[in-house]
C-alpha cells in the first residue's frame, strides 16, 4: 500500500524505470474539470531529463497518454490514468550494476527487502518514478488554480553552498524558467550553472535546496492532530528520491530567535481580513493554513550516482570497488523543481477536496 | 480521519487540554504482550509539565487508566484504550483568550476552519494532546525492544544556539535523564539551563533542536515509494506542536558536500553483513531501513505562549494587544524529547508489523 | 486496523465485555452540532439488555459519558470519545467457559487467531461491542436529520417463520417501539413474542430478519466502484455479530424475476424530479442514491449460547459437552434493530459528509 | 477513493467501457511470484463476452499487458500495472443512450451525481470495469494456492428457479467449466440454458444465484470487529454490478432454524485438529476462519439493458419510451461466476498479507 498518497485526490503511481512504462491513477479528481494530455504533458516536459547540459543526458521522451477518466476533454469525476512509456534502450551501462550495489543508492536495500530487483537503472527506485507524481501533480494544479487561484511556484534557493535571493511573495514561473537551472537570482543562478558544469567534468555531483511557496491558499485547510499542513507537506516532499531534509516557514533557523522575536502579530487588514504582520509560521498555524503564503524547503543530497570509484560490496557479498559507466547527472536539483512543486499541490489539491468534497467544488 | 496514525500500529487520539480527559485507542497491538499501566505511566511522568524549573508549572497528574485491549497482564490483540482525566481546575488566566487570538498559535486557524473552539488552555491544539502520543509510543517502544531489540533515545540536540556534542552511537536514557533539560552533554546542560532560566525570568521563550536516534533497526523495514521510512518520520515528528523542520541523516548540511564525499561506501563486516562505512544516510537508503543506526532531528520553535505583550486581535475582528497571564512554559524542548521518541516509534513499530503482521510478531 | 468504519464519518472502537469499559472516537463530526449524552443515551436504551422478557437478562446499566469533542453543548470538530463503563459483576456463569468453546461461537477462532482471549461473556466478540457503534450511530442520526431530513426506522419483519406486513414508505419509529419485539404489525408481535418466550423456556435460540429503511436520501450518495453504498451497508452490517445475509432491494427474491418484470420504470414527478413508479432497486442505482427509499434486510441466526446441551471441546483439545448457565438471549433480534439503525447511519453519514466536506455541511 | 479495494493486496481499478483502456494498479504483492500475461489472460477469457450463445454477444479480445512490476517473469514487490485496450468500435446502439437513461441502470445516478457521464455502453458503470477484478483475482488466487493450497470455485447454482444441485466440499473447476452456463449440475445446467436462450429470443433477461467455496483457508484470517472476513466478503461481491444480495454459510434459510439446530458442534479430527461437525457458520465465526469451507452466495438480478420497450426520461426531463438496440446480454449469470471468485480471491488475499506481512509469504 506503499504507492498510493492522498486520500481524497489520492494518486497510485507505478513503473519502474525500465520495462512498459511509468504512470499513474488518479482517483478522487472532481467531474467536469477541462484537462489535455497537452497540458500534463508540459509539465512532464520540465521534469524530464536532457533538458540542457547540466542534467542528465538520458533522453526521455516522456510522451503522456491518458487512458481514462477523462470524456470530450472533461474530466468525468472516475479514475484517470496516465501512461507514459518506456523506451526500452537497455543500455550495457548496467551490466555491472545486476551485481554491484551502488553507495547511498536503493540498490542493496532493496534486495534486503524483495530478494529481487530490477537493476536496470534503479528499476522502481529511480527517479523516473516521478513521472506520475508530476502529472498528476499538473491536474491538482489546474484544480488549485481553478477553484481558489491558488499559486504554486518552486525554485532553486541554493546549490551546494551557492544561496540565491528570491522573495517568495513575487517571484514568478517564467522568473523560474528563464535560465536552466531554475533559480530566479540570475546572478546566483549564473554561478550555479558554472559550478555545476565543473562537477560533471569530475565526475562527481552536488545537491542543494529548492524552495517553494504556495500563494492564496484558503484559510481552514489541513487537518489536525495528525493530518496537518505541514505533516502532510513533510511526507510528501520527504518521499521523493534524494531529500534528506524539510522545513516550513522559520525553519531551523527559526529557533535562534525568541519567542517575542518569532511570534506572527496579527492586524486586520483593508478587507477586514485577520492576517500577519510576519510569516514566519509559513502560511500554517496548528496544522491549518492562515491564508499567507504556505513557504517550504527540501533539502536534497548530492546524487549517488557518480563516475568517481568507489569502495562498494556485490550481490554475493565480496568487496568490490565501482565507478558508474557513461554521463550521470551531476545535479538533480533543477528537475527536482517540479517534483517538489507536484507535491505540494497533491496535498494542498486533497486537503481542499477533503474540506468541499469532490462534486461540489467545481 | 485527521486524528489516526499509523495503519498496522494504529492509533487514534481524542480529547481537549480541559474537558473529560486525554486518549488514545491503539489497533494492531500484537497479541500476549505483557503491558502494564505502571510502565505507561512512566513514559508519561517524562512527557509531564512540572517537572522542574524550566518546564511549565501546571501541575497534571496525568494518571493513566488501562480500559481495554488487556487481561490478565497480557494484551489481546483487541483495541488498547487508555484514558488520561483531566483535572479541569479552569483557571481565570484563560478568560482573555476567549476572546483574544494568541500570535503564531492555532486559536484564530481553529476558529476560521470550525466556527468553534475550546479556548481553554488552547483545546484541542495543547501539547496537553500529545499524551495519548507517549502513552502509545511506550507501548510501540516495548514491541520493538522484545521483537528486534530496537533502542530508541532522543535528546536535546541544541536550545536556541548552545549545541551539545552527544555520540549517537553510545548515548543512553541514563545520560538523557542525568539533567532536567535532557541534554547527555553536562557541560552544555548547565549553560543550556540557566538559558531557560534567564528567558523564562523575561517572560520570553526559547526553541531548539531534538535529535532521535533508533538502533539494532531490522533491515527491510520502509515502504516505497510514499511511505518510505523517512517519509513516515517527517509525518509523525511534523504533526508535532510547534515543530518547524525535519532532517535525516546528513539533512540540509548533507548538501554542502559532493556525492563522493557523502556517499556511504559498504564494506563486509566480521559478520558477513553487508554495512556502511559512514552513515550519512542516517539508516535509510531508498526509503528502506539498511541496519544503520536511524538519526533524525526535529527543529521545535519557541513556545507561542509568552508574557511579553504582543499585538493582537480579537475573535470580532478588532485589534488589540495580550501579554499571556501566569507562569509560561519557556522552552518546551525537553518535554518534546519523549514526544519525538514516541512518534519514532509508532512509524518503526507500524513498519515492523506491516512487515511481519500482528499476530507472528511475539 | 480491523476496528475502525467509515472514512469521513470515522468510528474507532474498543472494549470488551468485561474489564474497564466499552466506548468509541468518533473522528470528523461537523463542528457545531448540538449534542448532548442524554440524546446518546437514548439509542443506548433501546439496545441494552434487560429490557423485557424476551431479551437477556443481564442487567446492564450502560451509561455514556462524553470524554471530548463537545464544549458547552456544541461538538468543536475534534474527536468525540464516549466511554460506556462495564459494571463487572463477573458471574461464575463463565467459569466453564475458560476451558470449554462455545459451538458457533467466536471462542475457539479468537484463540487459533491470537493465542489468548478474555473468556468472561464473550470478552471482544460479545454484542456488547455494540455500544460504540450505536453510540456514534446516535450522532450520525442526527447529522443526517439536520442537513438532509434523512429518516432511518428499522423494524423486526420476520422472527424464525413469523413474517409481518410493514410498509417501509410510512412506518414509523412510534409503531416500532409500541411492542417489545419491535415488529410494527401488532398481530404477528404478539406471536412473536409468544414464540421467543416459548423458545427461552425450552433454553433454545431462535434467529430472523431485521429490515431498515432510510427516507429523503439525497441523491447522488455513494462512491463507484467499490465504494458503493449497497456495498458499504453490506459491509457495515455483515460486520454485526450473529449476521448471516444481507439485500437490498429486491434481494433474492429480485432474482426470480425477469428484467422487464424487475426494471424500474422512470417518470418526472409534479416537482420536476426523475423518480421510478417501483422501487425494486432499493433506492440505489449503479452504487448510487437515487432519491428513493434505501431499503435493505439483514438475516440473524439464532443465538449461539444457549442452555441446551452441545457437543463441543476444550481448549486443550478434548471432547466434551457444554450447557450453558444462568439464564441466556433467546432471541437477538429487537436488540439488533437499532444495530442495523446504526450501521444505515454511519454508512449514510460518511458518504454524506464525503459527499459535502466536515466544515461545510451544518 | 472508492476505486481501491483491499489494504494489503490493494487494487486500484480504471477505465471505462470506452476510451483508452481498462486495468488495475495491483500494490502489496509479494515480491519473487512467478506471473505470465498468459495466467492472467485465462481468467480474463472466463469473463469475456461473446463466449457462447447465452451471453452478450459484444466481441472484445481482452487482451491483457503487464505495464510493470514483473521482471524476467518474477514479480518485484513494487506496483503490478495490467492493461487492457478497449477497441472502440462505437456502435451507433449507444446513441439513444446519450439522450434517454436506461431503467435500472447507472445512467441518471451518474448525471445526477458527477453531472457529466460517458454514456457510450455504461462508461464506468459497465460490467467491463470488472475485467481489472478479475485479473488482479487471478494472481490473488495464485499466492492463495501457493502460500495455503487455498482453492476458490464458484459456480452458477440458480438461475431463476432452476437451482442445481452441487457439493461445494468436492466441485471442481472442470465440472463447472463443463458447459457454458458454469453449473455443475449437468442436467440442471441443460434447462438452463434452453431458459436463457429462450429469454433472449424474448429481448428480455433474467438472474440468478452464484455459489462460491473456499477451501483450505488457514486458520485465524478475518479481524474483528469491522473487518470481519464475512463483512469484507460483503463487501466485494455487493460492489459487483448487478449484485442484490449475499449470504455466508446458512444465510436466510439459517433464520428457520433454532440455535440447538444451527449450531456447529465442534469434534478434534483424526490430526487432532478443532474442526466441526456442519458447517452451517460457513467457515467463519466471530469474523475468523476456522478452517472450514468458506461458502458464499451472491443474488444478481436480471441485466437491467433488455430489448423490450420501457418507459423512462431524458437526461432533459421529458418522459419517453426506450428498448435497446442490437443483441443484449440476456444473463449475466455465467460471466458472474468468475467475478465472484475474484472478489473472493482478493479478500482472501489481502487477509493473508495482512496476517503473514508482503515480504515473507513466499
Amino acid at each position: 500500500m506503499g504507492n498510493t498518497f492522498g486520500h481524497f485526490f489520492r494518486i497510485t503511481t507505478f513503473g519502474e524505470s525500465h520495462g512498459g512504462g511509468i504512470g499513474v491513477v488518479i482517483d478522487g479528481c472532481p467531474p467536469r474539470l477541462e484537462i489535455s494530455a497537452t497540458e500534463i504533458q508540459a509539465e512532464l516536459d520540465r521534469r524530464r531529463p536532457g533538458q540542457s547540459k547540466i542534467t542528465t543526458p538520458r533522453k526521455e521522451a516522456d510522451s503522456c497518454e491518458i487512458l481514462s477518466g477523462v470524456f470530450e476533454g472533461k474530466t468525468l469525476g472516475t479514475p484517470i490514468a496516465l501512461l507514459v512509456r518506456n523506451q526500452d534502450t537497455r543500455s550495457q551501462d548496467y551490466d555491472e550494476m545486476a551485481e554491484k550495489f551502488r553507495p547511498s543508492h536503493a540498490d542493496a536495500t532493496y534486495e534486503a527487502k524483495y530478494g529481487i530487483r530490477n537493476w536496470q537503472g534503479g528499476g522502481r527506485s529511480s527517479a523516473r518514478e516521478t513521472i506520475g507524481r508530476v502529472a498528476a501533480g499538473a491536474i491538482a494544479k489546474k484544480i488549485l488554480s481553478q477553484v481558489a487561484g491558488v499559486e504554486i511556484v518552486g525554485y532553486v534557493k541554493r546549490i551546494k553552498d551557492l544561496e540565491g535571493v528570491v522573495d517568495p511573495a513575487t517571484v514568478t514561473l517564467e522568473q523560474v524558467e528563464a535560465n536552466i537551472v531554475r533559480c530566479p537570482d540570475p546572478d546566483c543562478a549564473h554561478r550555479m550553472i558554472e559550478l555545476i558544469d565543473q562537477v560533471r567534468r569530475e565526475g562527481d555531483s552536488i545537491g542543494g535546496v529548492v524552495e517553494c511557496v504556495a500563494r492564496n491558499v484558503p484559510k481552514g485547510l489541513g487537518v489536525p492532530v495528525f493530518d496537518k499542513l505541514e505533516a502532510d507537506l513533510a511526507k510528501g516532499v520527504m518521499s521523493l528520491p534524494a531529500s534528506k531534509g524539510f522545513e516550513i516557514g522559520s525553519g531551523f533557523a527559526g529557533t535562534l530567535l525568541t519567542g517575542s522575536e518569532h511570534n506572527d502579530e496579527f492586524y486586520i487588514d483593508d478587507a477586514g481580513e485577520i492576517r500577519t504582520v510576519t510569516n514566519r509560521s509559513g502560511g500554517i498555524q496548528g496544522g491549518i493554513a492562515n491564508g499567507e503564503a504556505i513557504i517550504i524547503r527540501v533539502a536534497f543530497k548530492p546524487t549517488a550516482t557518480i563516475r568517481k570509484e568507489q569502495r562498494t560490496v556485490t550481490a554475493t557479498g565480496e568487496e568490490t570497488t565501482l565507478a558508474a559507466k557513461g554521463r550521470h547527472d551531476p545535479c538533480v536539483l533543477p528537475r527536482a523543481v517540479p517534483m517538489v512543486e507536484a507535491m505540494m499541490a497533491l496535498v494542498l489539491c486533497d486537503h481542499l477536496l477533503r474540506h468541499q468534497g469532490q462534486c461540489r467544488v467545481l
